[in-house]
């Protein structure tokens, strides 16, 4: 049983839904909403509709966009000869903030995951293939995640496009900058050493 | 500038508005709002919107309420003679909780503090004494809390109830239960001395 009046244990159950927020905050955004104007709640609500009816699968690239084709595959400034293949949106916002690549994307959505019957063909790696064969790609950047899965994803992918005679290269694994070789776990060191360089 | 396509970057921002909600946490929660059904979406956005339009306070006690007199008004079998005074409706219901309190409530909507400005005609104080009137009370808890702006609201109060004849208490302070005294600080521990009872 709720001692609150209906409208608002209904808002505290909505809040209390969305991930990482606990009753506590979820009581304590419901009292930020009835407490603040009118217009900032509407916004609120607004964006929530907005995002979820507006927000759509890039056809080429699988990235988030609101248009048919996103803004970095329209954007012919941008190199189409390499493709930087990501498990995740949020994965290509990380790259474009280094503002180092100047190719474009492919948008996984996933990686193979056997433990949670996610096979080859739930992510977009179809798709990805499909954009190869007609296209002046000449090289991919595997960029999906140094994890089980991630690794296992490059492996399954490099295994394909490589008979293509397309380059396949993977981002270096090593000790992060700013890191310290103490605290660095086994795997993570034995990569830097696997992938030491010349200076 | 954002990477995220304008209705995403949108959502994040207006997520990111929320108290104690940064950049990180908005992020997340609109990959939420991306990837929940459609049906989710709307009722979080209709739950704000209803709360907002729905909620006010009780014509009585100014709890919050979807009514115009609040069930705990309404509620016949509550003891109309006891009235316990909070600073906020969380306070109602932190109290309701432990259900021990049968009577009626009385909520300020904040505490007296120079401060921040707020003084007695800032919170809800006249309309108690209004109450106090034609009323049947014959006891007020003052359940503000045990802070500086608290006590300073609790003595405010008991100076103009006390003339009016009414019996007016405060709650107890001192160590709190599975506390341990070591750790109590000083003003709680002198609290708790001077509130000692026979056993």
């Amino acid at each position: 049983m709720s001692f609150y009046a209906a409208p608002i244990s209904k808002l505290i159950d909505e809040f209390s839904k969305l991930p990482g927020i606990g009753q506590k905050t979820a009581q304590r955004l419901a009292f930020h909403v009835l407490n603040t104007t009118q217009e900032n709640a509407q916004e609120l609500a607004q964006a929530i509709i907005e995002a979820k009816e507006k927000i759509k699968y890039c056809d080429t690239c699988f990235n988030i966009t609101d248009k048919q084709c996103c803004d970095i595959c329209a954007n012919t400034k941008r190199d189409s000869e390499v493709l930087c293949v990501v498990q995740d949106p949020k994965d290509v916002v990380a790259i474009e903030k280094t503002r180092e690549f100047r190719g474009k994307y492919h948008v996984l959505h996933g990686a193979i995951s056997p433990m949670e019957g996610i096979g080859p063909n739930e992510i977009y790696i179809k798709e990805l293939l499909l954009r190869l064969q007609d296209d002046e790609v000449k090289e991919i950047i595997l960029a999906t995640n140094p994890t089980i899965e991630g690794e296992a994803t490059a492996m399954y992918i490099a295994k394909l496009v490589k008979p293509l005679g397309i380059k396949v290269t993977r981002l270096a694994s090593g000790i992060p900058i700013g890191g310290d070789l103490e605290y660095t776990d086994e795997v993570t060191l034995s990569k830097a050493f696997e992938g030491r360089r010349e200076l």
